[in-house]
């Protein structure tokens, strides 16, 4: 068959958004932006530390929702460039940039490991430094999951502050660093912004975008990302899981990984 | 300060969920697989085909789902093995697998990308031909967003079959295939299910694991990336949507685009 994409959008709608886009009513909604217009490199700067044994989803998701913030760049920053695998070390996100090469965020964002790779990151002296050097001039320091104790591990979540993160990771959180857990999808203490386990990057993220262009961009990149969730079961809030789904949930992670 | 982390698990209840394997109770719940101890290499095979332009959370959110399923292995698989960059350019994936050295597979997975890399993949004749020879073994072959299109432009979704894809991308796929365009998250249609846009790969892959292991193990998945999503706003759904909020999720998408 003969394709006719070369000489039409395959996303309908396209080439009228640039028509719409001097609309007052477009213009208007976007009136927190200074512009909605290309801007590379003049948004803001998220920078995502990749550590072995990460979960996917916990950096992926946010780079997703904030790759799309006017003008932002997304960098995944290791402790080396290169390949960096996931927990079950079935996939490679690739670490453009060294710690040794990050000097300025505006966001950084430390998403979460199984025990091996959380372990790993809390006893890392150069990604816990590289983790308290950055943030002095962060906009938002965030994590994501068990990203949180990664955090409390660099000093920066403290007794006393509140945060979120992984639901079977509460408790280690309270007794270790005596962080006051709340059990929301995201909890800001300041310029601190921890999320819920893996999934809830995605919250947070949007809760973000909306902090750093105005709720209008953030509800445009929930619509551009066609985030209108809908799960086929309602079985991801610990708080209403029974002691027999928790074990099979924990289980079926100790099994994934390596 | 001293972590004790080495002494310990961060994730509490991951040494209990050893112990609680064996009840009765998770027994039952789980008496539609074989087993959920490790079985590596003896679940599903996933392999998701990524191309240059592809939207990060497509493939990466239901590699995050799918990779908890006992026993499975999920391959990034590319024309060739190596990084494969996203829309924004600003990640790259490692593909571990060229087209040429991957056989059979039980769940191929195609992602959506931007305009740019949803015509490229279109346009591709040897990544629509690992398409149609990988799709002859394989108990599902999926599609995220306009992966969709790709799956058409491969001849496997035909006219008068109902799927569904990224919102702005439905008349297109209604047009150029005579595709049916179903609203919903995940449509399936015999063994082809194809997801709406970006996110809806979630919530396609929570129905996939259930296909696959049974709706506990689904549930067990769910509660182990904590998907309770709770955006900060509810825009996500394109047919509540106001035009004007259309036209800025277009342009959002297509400023982040390279």
């Amino acid at each position: 068959m003969r394709i006719h994409a070369t000489r039409r959008t395959v996303l309908a709608g396209a080439a009228a958004a640039t028509a719409v886009a001097a609309a007052p009513s477009v213009a208007q909604a976007t009136s927190r932006n200074a512009t909605t217009a290309p801007t590379a490199g003049r948004g803001p700067r998220v920078g995502i530390l990749l550590y072995d044994g990460y979960s996917l989803l916990d950096p992926t998701g946010p780079a997703e929702i904030l790759s799309r913030l006017p003008g932002a760049t997304v960098t995944m920053i290791a402790e080396r460039r290169g390949p960096v695998r996931t927990d079950t070390g079935d996939v490679a996100v690739l670490a453009d940039r060294a710690i040794a090469e990050v000097d300025r965020l505006d966001v950084l964002l430390v998403p979460g490991a199984g025990n091996r790779g959380t372990i790993g990151a809390m006893e890392n002296q150069a990604l816990l430094d590289f983790i308290r050097r950055v943030d002095r001039h962060t906009q938002f320091t965030t994590s994501v999951c068990t990203g949180a104790l990664v955090l409390a591990a660099a000093g920066l979540l403290t007794a006393g502050q509140r945060a979120t993160t992984y639901w079977a990771s509460a408790g280690y959180l309270e007794s270790e660093f005596g962080v006051v857990y709340v059990p929301e999808r995201w909890v800001r203490s300041g310029k601190l912004v921890t999320a819920a386990g893996v999934s809830a990057g995605l919250d947070m993220s949007l809760y973000l975008a909306a902090e750093l262009a105005g709720d209008t961009v953030a509800q445009g990149i929930q619509l551009a990302v066609e985030y209108d969730p809908r799960p086929p079961f309602d079985a991801g809030d610990a708080s209403q899981a029974s002691p027999e789904l928790k074990a099979l949930a924990l289980r079926l992670l100790e099994d994934s990984q390596v």
